[in-house]
């Protein structure tokens, strides 16, 4: 039995510094949220620095000044994590809800963020075989 | 140019309601991140009550006593949602990081959830095909 939905959602080509902000994406997953109908239960983000000596970090390929959030929802979770120095935004939706709107979010994302190149995946969860 | 890889791990046949609890996944996850060798930036989580009658609720496939939980990481994010009434948890796993260990993480929650069946997808993450 499907218990949800995973949406993998990943842009190349963000070349804007403004959507590689930690506070920005704060702000982004609140009116997603609202766009997609869903229940916010909280919202937490980082920043990360702008290492300049990468290779003196513990994690080289994590730490180039990109954002990470995430929101919990009733509806189950958005991540979002980019690389700046790549023009990369990687974001994750998954959902088990039958009243939010996904293909309103979905839109909400490919239209704000200014990008070159969209993968999208879209995954069924929780199925067994058995 | 990829920047990450998600796994995406779905448990069914996990019957035993400590899983399905919010505090014990806290704890999960910290253990996880050690065996990992990933540094946590925060954890939080979300208990859904146990609703009797979920036709009265806004979200009725998401509130019948189920946990969230959720670990940010330096090396990204892993998530877990679990339906007691189904016996699943979806546990994603996002990574950027060279020197967490991957497997050993995956092996801990294969070997630490009681479960009947997992499926277990592992997917690239910031491909650009042009």
């Amino acid at each position: 039995m499907f218990v949800g939905i995973s949406v993998l959602l990943d842009f190349t080509g963000v070349i804007e510094t403004g959507f590689h902000n930690a506070k920005k994406w704060e702000d982004l997953l609140e009116q997603a949220i609202e766009i997609g109908k869903m229940k916010k239960l909280s919202i937490s983000s980082h920043q990360f620095e702008n290492v300049q000596k990468p290779e003196a970090s513990l994690y080289p390929d994590c730490v180039k000044g990109g954002a990470t959030a995430f929101a919990l929802l009733a509806e189950s979770h958005i991540s979002v994590h980019t690389w700046p120095e790549l023009g990369s935004i990687v974001i994750d939706i998954f959902t088990c809800g039958n009243e939010m709107n996904l293909p309103a979010l979905i839109e909400f994302f490919k239209g704000t963020i200014p990008h070159t190149n969209l993968n999208l995946i879209q995954i069924q969860r929780g199925d067994n075989p058995e």
